[in-house]
């Protein structure tokens, strides 16, 4: 049985959310002074949260936000406003500290921890005195290869990059995480996320196709063309979701795929964040059926492709702030919110307690 | 000069917010290691707060939320699911420390100052030893009159809790807030909030009019009934926005008006909770034009009458989350909001700095 078939296995034993931990969870909520539901989705939460990990009175301790890097291929047809060598500059970034996910996750008390899986050029190992992110060097192969001419990696590569991802998540469990976020980097990932949203929903590329961090309506149109082109050379098949992720997909995505699959299977709540981290949990649903249960959404980002991922996935985003960085950026923010579903829950006095009446 | 006519006098004096702190913010925040604009709302935050205060890098730092508490004649109509002593048994719960805000107020560092404005019933101190908010002992009246059958309370009722409020806002600026939110409570205020709204913004009393925090539709009925008859009775002129108050408002409303004109002349952001604050919101830009560029939004609430009251306002919430508490809970998220974009906007490398390349 491989890493993946593991995983998978675990997911499914685990059945549906805990119901007792959810009411549970429901009654004391309902016992605290304010009038029932009135903290709308907060409390929701901290039902969801319940039923995942199986605890009325689950933590939020200790997030750990796990950032995915990898290189694309198509990089190459301009349909990215920043040169390849940023991947590689970035995440050197996040090992000094300097990126917007570490200032948001000091915010939050969160880890963050980079996994290096597919990214082209060297990577540095920073200054292990001051590094503000656990570097880990996962690289399955340097970038992907341009999907517009073949298949962007072996079947083998996407099969390693989502069982490093699944030890990755492991490896974050073991640690103690009460919660994880996931974030990626990776110049033209979202041309490769658009590519595997396209397949997996069926929508055509057109629809699921937006603007990234920043191309024009040209550059947009590139993307487009450059996703119309992969799956016509590489003819994914949709119900294969390794293979469309081996075909026009990302190491970093693949290897997200592990991580939300990993962290699952470790009855650890996992929070979404852009559109890129849709398409590795739209694949990872795909493995795993009755998992969009598991999965919190933090924000719907103005990427066209992303309503549609989440629709599909049936997951409502708690925010909507027009992000579009990545990095785990809007994980962390969401995070933030569960923190504070978490101190109502466990900070408020009951009805009872505080001598307040309840409804006449 | 009164209290209120300074304060207006120094809004005024204020003018527009400050062009070349925004310009300063702008620049800073584009020099940093990630896309121009990508993290969307958390940097119009960041632009807002500049121009508001005139720092491009303002502090959100020391945050307080002032909750302005009273009680409303129109509560014995059964307009709440709650009974009218649940305003001082909840007054004491923030005491205590046992409220949904003390929770909230936790996880951003914030203040909690209780202003009683118009409880009707006896508030105890509490245990100075271990008091989590400071309770601010400001009551005009006990309560206001039943609004139905006359004013709520006189003219200079209305003048003594704005008056107030400002007192309170300039307290709070004096102890080095960076950042004001407004909550209140009171039971029975969401009746008195939709009042003011309908006349304010000429919509019906059955448009402005929603559940509060849990009554069925026949209780809505009744609220909109008891409104329909106040305006009937007390013919409100809507370009008199004082006069309104007195009409159909509330102690807490108007205490909040004055919070929000006070804060504001002081150049202090404020953030505005949910309906009843929007109401507070909608007086204080009627007596003070331009005043909607110094407020933001932290949420819409299900209320009917909110998203109105913050279109008249032309203000944009940022979350939405189905929250119908009050207190300041969605204001206490929404600085949470605040001071993670001030992380950005202090934590992050420079391109030149990280030595990252910017677009190709």
């Amino acid at each position: 049985m491989s890493e993946l078939e593991r995983a998978l296995a675990a997911i499914h034993a685990l059945g549906e959310p805990d119901a007792g931990a959810i009411a549970a969870a429901r009654a004391h909520l309902d016992a605290l002074t304010k009038p029932p539901g009135s903290l709308g989705r907060l409390e929701e939460l901290v039902e969801q949260l319940a039923g995942i990990t199986g605890d009325p009175a689950p933590r939020v301790d200790h997030p750990a936000i796990v950032v995915a890097a990898g290189d694309h291929g198509v990089a190459r047809h301009g349909v990215s406003a920043y040169p390849p060598e940023v991947t590689a500059q970035m995440v050197a970034n996040f090992v000094a500290g300097g990126a917007a996910i570490n200032a948001l996750a000091g915010g939050i008390g969160a880890d963050v921890v980079v996994v290096d899986v597919g990214v082209a050029g060297a990577v540095p190992d920073g200054d292990p005195d001051t590094a503000h992110a656990r570097l880990l060097r996962r690289r399955v192969r340097d970038g992907t290869a341009d999907f517009t001419a073949g298949p962007a990696m072996r079947r083998e590569d996407a099969e390693a990059a989502i069982e490093a991802g699944i030890e990755v998540a492991r490896d974050v469990a073991a640690d103690g995480a009460g919660i994880v976020g996931v974030g990626e980097m990776g110049i033209g990932n979202t041309t490769a996320a658009s590519a595997v949203a396209s397949v997996l929903t069926g929508f055509a590329p057109d629809a699921v196709t937006g603007l990234g961090t920043g191309v024009d309506a040209e550059g947009r149109q590139r993307k487009v063309r450059a996703i119309e082109r992969a799956i016509a050379v590489n003819a994914p098949d949709r119900l294969d979701p390794v293979g469309v992720l081996a075909a026009v997909g990302g190491l970093e995505i693949a290897c997200l795929t592990g991580v939300i699959l990993g962290a699952a299977a470790a009855r650890i709540p996992v929070v979404l964040d852009g559109f890129i981290t849709g398409a590795a949990a739209l694949v990872a649903c795909d493995l795993a059926p009755g998992l969009p249960d598991r999965l919190i959404a933090a924000h719907r980002s103005p990427e066209p492709g992303h309503a549609i991922v989440l629709n599909r996935l049936g997951l409502r985003p708690l925010l909507e702030l027009e992000l579009r960085l990545g990095e785990g950026s809007g994980a962390a923010l969401a995070i933030g919110l569960l923190q504070a579903a978490a101190r109502v829950r466990d900070g408020m006095a009951t009805f009872d307690d505080a001598g307040v009446s309840g409804p006449a």
